[in-house]
């Protein structure tokens, strides 16, 4: 028999659903929980529905936003004819970290994965390529993950924006094969940016 | 300039305060909980809001529960005799693993530890020693981590125990010096309990 009461157990059950969190972890966060004190944890519980309840996706390219439009492209310094396309909005955050990318993103939220049935339809690949109407756009860069997946989805992304007479990019092949670029430092993922080459 | 819209940025900096959390952690945690459906967002807040509401310390051992008194204070079949102190709730759950032990439990939430300021009046050694009036508690385990610290304040509650005609005893070392209780494993834990010494 299990002595833990049920809304304790319940917490770390929920907490538990976090990739990388197992049960001791997520028995942890809960106890950390029932130290905080009730403003706290109302703060908390209250972050997360909020989160919920007022972030949106932008309208133009898809990241997490509370506004109608991300801050991004509603900044009109930023060159409105360089689209770079990742896979998540964390993706956004690291390339911003670079300090040397001026243009625009477009956030697919996953890869082309068929065994795991993720398909074109899934992705915001039309929202993209609703983008690339008229004369704005002269370039796309890929900025997927440098993995199998990540490259299908480049090479199937470019294949329906060369007839459209825009130029296709992806990073350069400074980031190490298979690895995160959510993880990748602000020096490497620069070289990446700069080293970029035509598909 | 950050591009993280405002309500994303406070779900990170609240998830963030959770130790063992960094802020890359709390990054992926945050997405994690913007690609959840609203039920599942819904429930994680509520759980954590329920914790907090819904809990509170059993009357008669201190460790969290949604009654009166917890189900192994409540429990009948469990041996009054003997008590064992712990520092914290997750220790009680820890030796209750070993299912080797029948007695009951007293949550300290704390050691002493002078240089944190953290004196017997903030543990729960006043609730501990109300339950060692009359004749039935014949034997008080120290159970605390086998620290400086833990030591510390096994001494100091078996000088208060022992005149009161009642058997102090701690767990055996058979605990590797400066680790965590929580994390033994059961065995481990087994053999410190069956070998026991009189203090």
């Amino acid at each position: 028999m299990d002595y833990t009461a049920a809304p304790l157990e319940k917490l770390i059950e929920e907490l538990s659903k976090f990739s990388g969190i197992g049960r001791k972890s997520a028995t942890r966060m809960a106890y950390q929980v029932m130290s905080m004190s009730d403003e706290d944890a109302e703060s908390l519980a209250g972050a997360i529905q909020n989160a919920h309840i007022k972030l949106h996706r932008c309208r133009i390219c898809q990241n997490y936003t509370d506004a109608d439009v991300c801050p991004i492209c509603a900044n009109t310094k930023r060159d409105p004819s360089i689209i770079c396309v990742v896979e998540h909005p964390r993706d956004v955050q690291a390339i911003e970290r670079t300090r040397e990318y001026n243009g625009m993103y477009h956030v697919l939220y996953g890869l082309l994965n068929p065994l795991d049935g993720i398909t074109a339809e899934q992705l915001t690949v039309k929202e993209l390529l609703a983008r690339l109407n008229g004369d704005t756009v002269k370039e796309v860069i890929m900025a997927m993950n440098p993995t199998v997946e990540g490259d299908a989805t480049a090479m199937y992304l470019a294949k329906l924006i060369k007839p459209l007479g825009i130029k296709a990019t992806r990073l350069a092949y400074g980031l190490p094969t298979g690895s995160s670029l959510e993880y990748a430092d602000e020096s490497t993922l620069y070289r990446a940016l700069s080293g970029r080459g035509e598909l």
